[in-house]
């Protein structure tokens, strides 16, 4: 961890901030600018005891563990129109510092705190132990411990992941990694999760940049048949799933739509959303944490690049302007604990519109069998992502990121 | 079937129309009003040969299988504003019957069809073989066989569900029963799931009420969750998974939202959506086809009472007006084959409906790892319904279809 240096403070309800400096003179957390969380809250936890924390039940039909985030629906926090909580705090008129965001400072350059309102948390001397809902042995239920954690991008409330300068992006890898590396630590926790939601489309209310990580107590559904399907091959064929997928569509090349010295993106053979795209390391590497910085410096060229293609793939036909891709991009990787040797880190990422002003909704099949149809093919998908890779590499080597030889871009973020 | 008339034809591209009446004199299918289809529509198979059809491919990564219906993208269908292709032909003003909609007949009671834009198809001479997509063994494909059918409810546009009278409801139940049963001999064919998308909060766009029925040629996800839970359970304890939970919700009472001599409706104790009830027969019954007649006349009450409570759940805090539920509900029923005897009828009716105006969205979490968090408790749920079913108590016998001794209400749908 040299590239950036990490800066972990608390909020004022005990909440942990941590800031990931790249830009000198550091803003955040510098001794001139630092401003203590001025708001009035309160600590999350009594002092006198543990308080309840949220619930998980075992649902007996399917095995999942469902945590009810019922004290989510207290939230108080409802951000006027002009005050983004991602947003850095702003220098009162007067002289004085002043918040009403999250985060305590004028500037930053990547931030990570502890959610507001988690799903999931670890309440302090409550313990995991099982209880019985009603007493009976089919609804086992537990406190829903682990940790909710919101990754700010950038300060800019008007930037996406895709503007980002590769050294912005190269600071959220890092984070990633300090994340994952750190709550993989934390006891019970069997997944961490780093995700992100973009587009109202999905339901993104705070447009700001940002991503969450969810550091699950439990194996969810798709990373239990994932384990389920790797340990089947494993045991047939010796060999890993994941590296053999990788392997195979490289072989293939129909679906490659993005290469360089480190990474690959391809659309995978069995894409089930109308727009899906995988990015895996060439390397075996379980997670963030096990990347080297040549493939850390390597993702920051190609994640950006990625994103700013899918940013093209819909036009609108009325304007002949791109639209934006709302889109969900959510990193798989290697489970901790039991299970852990068959995970392998790639990125699924996958957008719900399938046309311009056309989405595709999650009804019956999908919703009550968990089914997916797909509207297209993956060679379409695919055909269209190598499209806008030609369209790049005919722009000029600057914009073609998957030129294996592109020096990095040493574009910095604009001037404070 | 001794209780609706049961009339089968064709359309003019050769898909198979059923009707179901309930109501004398028989309107559809009766030879004074029967029109042939008159649309231009050619044969859906080439009669030299095979045609092409869905093809799914399964995901290596998860082992789920993914039909992809591309096919469909080329929809030509687009109904008209005042074209909706559910409702009956009308007579045109010269005399002459004219039908653009896919039911050619004047009035029906309830129409069963396969889809025009089937997301299963089973095509002729066309096999189920397994072929392997870039001859990669990771990727098996087969044709995505399968049917995929239409059930309109209610000649009348404006209905729902909840307003049929029970003679109506008991004629779908019949439809149901009679698909069921029929799609389960159809080779290759794995799960029959009848479901209705009700609201445009989910993607619906044509109001008329209707419903689908998929018959699969394999087991989506959930559907395998359930067979293993189950498994495990019997090998464990011997008994009946879905039998057991039922008895266990009887028993602590508290989530029971609405009872009837042969029905229970319930707030699942681990229930994920932030509404969402089951519905299941007290007797052990693997699908539609298996109920009998008294099963079947009370679910005719039961099933719309409990539907008129939903259309109450919420209300709209403006006007002090009920919000009619956007719901999906899907009736899963015992698996054709392998693990046949597992299953159990019941009904999981639920919504993305959080509040009024407020939708659950299906992000990282949902989408990314199919991990469910819910926004509320069982108990909640189950106390807004139990409150709203004591106010129909309230409100006097009639209306109480929860009274064991409740008379069938004899209500007939509106003179034609």
């Amino acid at each position: 961890m040299t590239h950036a240096r990490r800066t972990s403070t608390r909020l004022a309800d005990g909440r942990e901030l941590i800031y990931f400096d790249d830009s000198e003179p550091y803003v955040s957390s510098g001794a001139t600018r630092r401003l203590d969380d001025p708001r009035p809250l309160g600590p999350r936890f009594a002092p006198d005891g543990p308080a309840a924390g949220p619930e998980m039940r075992r649902d007996p039909l399917t095995g999942d563990w469902i945590p009810m985030a019922s004290h989510r629906m207290n939230r108080t926090f409802l951000p006027a129109a002009d005050a983004c909580p991602l947003c850095p705090a702003r220098r009162g008129s007067t002289g004085t510092e002043y918040s009403d965001g999250e985060i305590p400072d004028t500037d930053y350059d990547v931030a990570v705190f502890e959610n507001r309102f988690p799903a999931l948390l670890d309440v302090p001397g409550l313990g995991h132990e099982t209880t019985l809902v009603d007493g009976e042995p089919l609804w086992p239920s537990r406190p829903a411990a682990g940790r909710c954690e919101v990754v700010c991008f950038s300060s800019r409330h008007e930037a996406s992941f895709a503007d980002l300068s590769p050294r912005r992006a190269r600071t959220i890898i890092e984070a990633w990694a300090d994340r994952t590396a750190e709550l993989s630590r934390v006891p019970g926790v069997r997944q961490v999760f780093p995700f992100e939601n973009r587009g109202r489309e999905i339901g993104v209310t705070l447009p700001h940049p940002h991503g969450q990580i969810y550091a699950l107590p439990y194996l969810p559904p798709r990373t239990g048949a994932m384990l389920r399907e790797a340990a089947r091959y494993r045991e047939r064929t010796g060999g890993s799933l994941l590296a053999d997928v990788l392997a195979a569509e490289l072989r293939a090349g129909t679906r490659v739509v993005l290469e360089s010295e480190h990474w690959v993106a391809y659309v995978p053979a069995a894409a089930r959303w109308p727009v899906e795209v995988h990015l895996a390391p060439r390397a075996d590497v379980p997670d963030f944490a096990g990347l080297n910085d040549a493939e850390r410096d390597d993702l920051a060229h190609v994640y950006p690049t990625l994103l700013r293609r899918l940013d093209r793939f819909f036009v609108d036909p009325a304007t002949g302007e791109p639209i934006p891709l709302p889109y969900i991009a959510g990193w798989h990787q290697a489970v901790v604990g039991e299970g852990r040797e068959l995970g392998r880190l790639h990125l699924q990422l996958f957008s719900v519109l399938r046309a311009p002003g056309k989405l595709k909704y999650l009804a019956g099949i999908e919703s009550g069998l968990a089914a997916w149809i797909s509207d297209t093919t993956p060679e379409r998908i695919a055909a269209r992502l190598q499209e806008l890779g030609r369209e790049d590499a005919a722009a000029g080597p600057s914009s073609a990121a998957d030129t294996r030889t592109a020096a990095h871009d040493t574009t910095e973020e604009p001037t404070r």
